[in-house]
C-alpha cells in the first residue's frame, strides 16, 4: 500500500494525497521552502585554521599510507552546515593533501576539474596529461577536467597544498566520469619547465602559432607565484587603490582558467578595510601572507598565513588586514554568470 | 565530545577521525561513491501517464483552491530514485498544472526559469512582464527568471499544461531568489497578439531594429503550433530521413530559449525506430501526439497522447513510433554545455 | 634615369627627392590629403529615376544579347565623383539587371557578395548553389561570396532588379576570385519552395537540427516581401513611432545575412520626418513604395517607387515621407563595424 | 553634351551608350577585368634594403625640419606597382621614420591605426594617450585607431623605425578622420615603465581586475624583444620544427592586437628552407636580424638585418634562412579574417 509524506485533516484530501503518492506526483501546496526571498543555504561561513591543517596533515601522513584509498591522502573541509557531507559549500570541494618524502599519488582522471594552490613548501611536481609541473609556495596548478594526473615528491621533505574541486556541482549534474591511469612514471630528480609553460607562458599577448588544438580550459596548466606577485606590485603602483585583484586567465581566450572556476589573487593594504559585499555562489578563500580580520556575516574571524575560510552564496563578506594581505580565491562565479545566476552588491554597514 | 561518521578498529585512527571530525575534517580514503567511473544517477527511468495526470489534475481541481498556498494548483512529477524529493530528476522540475475556469494564478517571479508547455486545450493566458500570451495546444510559452507571470482562464472551460522548471540546478547553486507580485490584472476577455510576438515572430531572420535591450533570454516568449508543425513538415521534405527535429531557439541571436533550458520538438514517421543513444544530463520528454514506444535503459514504456516521461543522464533510450509521432523535449543540455560536461554517444543494440 | 613626382627649390632637396625616388620611398610632407579632419569622400549623394532605369534597362533588353559579356545585362550606377568607375560608392556596386521571357544568365561564382532587391514584377527565378528561389517584388534573394547562382526568366514577361554587390570592397582588399559555372539547367516551369527557406524560413526561432554545417553567411537565402510587410506592420503597432526598421539577419546567428552588407527595410508613416544624420560608410537605398524627399548634405531629392539613391559615407541625410514610404536599404555597416570604423551621430538641423 | 567612355561600331549601340552615360550608368558587359580568375594585384613585390632605408632616413634628418609638414619625417615605401600612390599596397602603409637628438613629433591621432617596429637603436618613447612607452630595438609599439600619440627623443642618438598603417583600408573605406593634438609635453629624461605593462604586461593570463573599459584593441601597447626572443626560443624547445611563429595578441581577449593588423615573429633556424606558399591579403616582414633568402612568385631576395620586403596578395612567398632568422611581420590577415575573404594554400614548388 503507498504511503504518502503528506497528511490532511480532510478525508478527501487525505486520500488524494495518497493516490497523488501512488502515481508519484506531490502537491506543491503541500511543499514549503523551494522558493525562498533569497537563497536557502545550508553551508555556514567558516574557517579552518592553518595550525589544524598542518598538524592533523602530519598525522594523516603517519597514520595512512597514500594508497589506502581514494589515491589520495585528503582531508575534506566538510562545511558543518552540510550535514556530514564532505563538502565546503554546496557547489565546491576543498581539502588539503600531504604527501610524504619520496610518495606518488598515482594516474588517473575524473570530469571534476581540480586547482591545486600552494600555501607552503616546494619539491612535489605534479604531471598534467604527462606534462611535469614543479609546484611550490605561490603557484596555482591546473588539474582540469578529464586531464591525466599523478603527483610526486621526489625530495626528501613532505609537502601539503590545497585542493579545491567542482565535485559538488558537477555530481549534482550526473555527470561524473572516472578512469584510473596507466602505470605512473617513476620519480624524476630534474623537472624541466613545463610543455605548457613554454607554449604559453612566455609573456603576456604572445601566442604559439601552429599549436595543438585548444583545450576547454587554460592550456597554461600553472601560474607562477614571482609573476602573480609582481602583477599586483604593479597594480598598486598604477591603481589609486590598497587593495587589488588579479584574475588568473586562459592566455589563449577571455575566459576563467577552467569552465567552472575562478580563480583570482588579492593585495590589501595593511590598515585597509575593504568594502563590504555579497555574490551568489560559493568564494573560498586561503590566506597566503599576512593577518588581519574577515568578517562574514557580521562574525569576525582572525586570519593568519595558511587558514582557509568559505563564504557561501548571499553571504556578506569584509575584509580588514592588519599587516599587506595576500589572498587566494576560488570561486563557481563561471557557473553561475554562464547560467545568468550572477548577483552581486555592496552592502550598507 | 565531538562524534565521527568515521570509526577504525586501529585506536590510532579511530582517536586520529574524532580528531579530524572535530576539525570538521573528513578522511578521503574513508569516503567512497564520490567519483564513479560512469555518474551515479539517483532518478530513475520513468513515465506518468496521461490519463493519470488528467484525473488527478481534474481532483485537484475540485478539492484545493488555487490560494491555499504556493500561488499555484500544481502536481510535481517526483522521481521515484530521488527518495521523496519533488523533482523529475537531480536537475529539473516537472509538473501539471490546472486552472478552473475564471480562476487566476497571481503573479510572482524568481530565478528558476520555467517553460509551460500545452498538451492539450486552450482558453488560459499567461502574462509575462504584464504582455499576454494566449496558450493553446502545441504552444511553448517561456516565463524566464526572473520574469514576472501570472496565469488567467478566463473561459468556462478549466485547462492543464505542462510546467518544467530548472529549480534543483537553482537550488543546488544557491542561488534562488522569489518576489510576489503587485496586483494582478483583471480577467481579459480579448487577448491581442502579445508584445514579444509582434516584435520578434514576424519571420525567420526579421529583427527589429532600435527596440529595447535584448534580455539574457529569448525575446520571443512563445513559439506557435503552428509554425512550428509547418516547420516540421518541411524538414521531412527535404531531409533524407524519417526523424526531424526543430529547436526553439532565441531569434536574436544564436541561444537556446533560456541559459538553462533547451526546447525541442521531434517528429517521428510511422514505423519508424530511431538510433539508441545516451548523453549527460536529463530529458523530460511529453507526447503530444501519436504513439509508440520507448525504451529507457532496456525497459520499455508505451507511449500515448499526454505521456510524459523521463530520460535521466547518461540512460540509453531508443524510440519506436506506431503511429506518427510529435515528441516535445526539453533539457538542461545548456547547462552541461556551457560547463563542458555534456557527453553524448550512439549505444550498439 | 628616375623621375619624381616631388620637386624643389632647393637643390639639395631636389636632389634628394630623385635619390627617394629611386629607392621607390615618398617624403611625407610633400604628401597631403592622405589624414583629413573628416573622410575626403569622392563618391556624391545621387539619385537614379526608376523611369530612366526603367527605360533603359528595356532598351539594353532591345539591343544586347544576354551573352555578349561579363555573362549579365546588367546597368551599373556610377557616381559621378568616381572619375568613371562602375561603382555606386568607393564600397559597393548597385545595378539593374534586365532579363528577357526565356532568357538565362548562366551560372557563375565570385568571392564578392551579391544581393538582389526586387522593386517590380515577378517570373524570374534564381538558382544558388542549385536551390531554386522565385523571385517577385519586395523580395529580398542572397547570393553570397563565393555560391555559384544563375537566373532564368521562364515566362513571357520581362523582368528587372537590383544588384549590389560588396566588389570594390573586395577589389581594394585584392581579394577578388571568380569562376564559371557548369551547363546551367534547363527552365523549370514549376518553382518550389526553396530548400533553404523549408530548413530556415519556417518561423522566428525555429531552428533545424541536424542539417549541415552552417556557412559563412545567412542560410536563409530568401526573405518574402509577405513577411517584411507583415513585420513592419506589427512593429508600427508595438512601438511608440512612425518610422520603424526591421533588419534582415541570418536566422542561425546573431548576424547580418552576409559578412559585408547590411539589409533593411525601413517603413515612415506618411507626414513623418526622419531625423537627420550621418555615419561612416555607404548606404544605397531603394523605394519600394511610396513618395516623399530624401535630403542628402543639403540638397533634396524627390522620392518615387523604383528610385534608387547613395548616401555616400558622412553625408547628412534625412526623410520626408509624403506618402507611406518602404525603403530597401543595403549598407557596407558590417565591414565597418568589424573594423571598429564605424561611427554615427545625429545632425542638428 | 555628355560623353561616354564606350564607343559602339552600331549606330543603335553608340547612342544608347551616350544615353547610358548621361544617366550615370555603365553597361556591364563592356567593362573588363572587374570579375578575374585570381586577385589582379597591382602591388609587385618588393624588397627595399636597409642600407639605403637607414641613409636616406639620415639624409632626411639633416635636410627637412620634423614641422616641416605631416608632423612626423617619415619616408614612405612606395610600391612600384601602384603608379606612384605612397603605399606599399593596395591596403598597407609603411615607412621608416626618423628623430635626431632632442626632437619630437607632436600629439595628434587619427582613425588609421598604426604600429611602430624598431629594428635598431634605442632612446626614443612615443606617448599613447600620455602613456610614455620606452622604445628599443625589437619591441613593437601600438598606436591604435584614434588614440592620441607623439614620439619624443630626449637622447644624444638620432633613432629610425618602421611605420606600418592600414591607411588605405581605412582611406578606401572612406572612413579617415584625423585631430591634432594639444601641446606635447616636455621631454622627460626618466621613461617609467608604461601604466599598460603595469596593468597588462606580468605575465601570461594575469589580469587586472576592475581597471577601466577595454578598447577595442589590445590594452597592452607594446611588447618587449626580451619576451618576444624568450618566447621563440621556448617553442624551439617544445615543437618538433626548426620554423616557430609567435603571434602578438590582445592579452585581454582571443584576438590581433587591433583589429586591422596582425602581428607575428617568425625565428628560422640556420639551413631551412620553409614551406612554399601564399594567401590572400598583405604581408609586409622586416628583417630584424639574421640573413637569408626570401623568393616572392620566383624572384629571389637577399635578406640581411634591417630589410623590409612586401608580400602582396596572393603572391607566393618561401625562405630560407643562411643564419638564424628572426622576421617580424604584419598583415591585414584580420581584415580578410573578419569579412571571410580569407584564402591560403601552400603551393607545389
Amino acid at each position: 500500500m503507498p504511503t504518502s509524506r503528506f497528511r490532511s485533516d480532510e478525508p478527501a484530501l487525505d486520500s488524494f494525497y495518497f493516490e497523488l503518492s501512488d502515481k508519484q506526483l506531490q502537491p506543491l501546496w503541500e511543499l514549503h521552502g523551494l522558493l525562498t526571498p533569497t537563497p536557502r543555504v545550508r553551508a555556514i561561513p567558516y574557517r579552518w585554521c592553518a595550525d589544524d591543517l598542518a598538524k592533523l596533515g602530519r598525522r594523516a601522513g603517519d597514520l595512512v599510507p597514500i594508497d589506502r584509498g581514494g589515491d589520495r591522502r585528503v582531508l575534506a573541509m566538510a562545511n558543518p552546515g552540510l550535514g556530514g557531507a564532505p563538502f565546503i559549500s554546496s557547489t565546491l570541494w576543498a581539502a588539503v593533501q600531504y604527501l610524504q618524502p619520496h610518495e606518488s599519488a598515482p594516474a588517473h582522471r575524473h570530469t571534476p576539474a581540480a586547482l591545486r594552490f600552494v600555501l607552503d613548501g616546494e619539491g612535489v611536481y605534479t604531471l598534467v596529461n604527462g606534462d611535469p609541473i614543479a609546484m611550490a609556495r605561490g603557484d596555482l596548478v591546473l588539474t582540469p577536467s578529464w586531464t591525466f594526473h599523478e603527483h610526486h615528491n621526489p625530495g626528501d621533505m613532505p609537502m601539503m597544498w590545497l585542493d579545491v574541486l567542482d565535485l559538488p556541482v558537477v555530481a549534482a549534474l550526473d555527470a561524473v566520469f572516472f578512469e584510473p591511469g596507466g602505470d605512473s612514471e617513476a620519480d624524476r630528480t630534474e623537472i624541466p619547465r613545463s610543455t605548457a609553460e613554454r607554449r604559453w607562458g612566455a609573456g603576456a599577448g604572445l601566442s604559439p602559432v601552429g599549436t595543438p588544438d585548444l583545450p576547454p580550459h587554460s592550456p597554461l596548466l600553472v601560474y607562477r607565484w614571482k609573476d602573480t606577485d609582481a602583477a599586483l606590485d604593479n597594480l598598486l603602483e598604477v591603481e589609486d587603490t590598497n587593495d587589488v585583484t588579479v584574475r588568473f586567465q586562459d592566455p589563449s581566450r577571455d575566459r576563467d582558467v577552467m569552465p567552472t572556476m575562478r580563480c583570482e589573487m588579492r593585495r590589501v593594504n595593511p590598515g585597509t578595510t575593504t568594502r563590504r559585499e555579497r555574490q551568489t555562489g560559493t568564494r573560498v578563500t586561503a590566506v597566503l601572507d599576512g593577518s588581519g580580520t574577515v568578517v562574514l556575516d557580521g562574525e569576525s574571524f582572525d586570519l593568519s598565513p595558511g587558514d582557509v575560510f568559505v563564504v557561501p552564496s548571499w553571504c556578506t563578506h569584509q575584509l580588514h588586514a592588519r599587516t599587506r594581505l595576500d589572498l587566494f580565491t576560488t570561486s563557481d562565479s563561471p557557473v553561475l554568470e554562464a547560467l545568468h545566476l550572477h548577483r552581486s552588491e555592496e552592502v550598507d554597514s
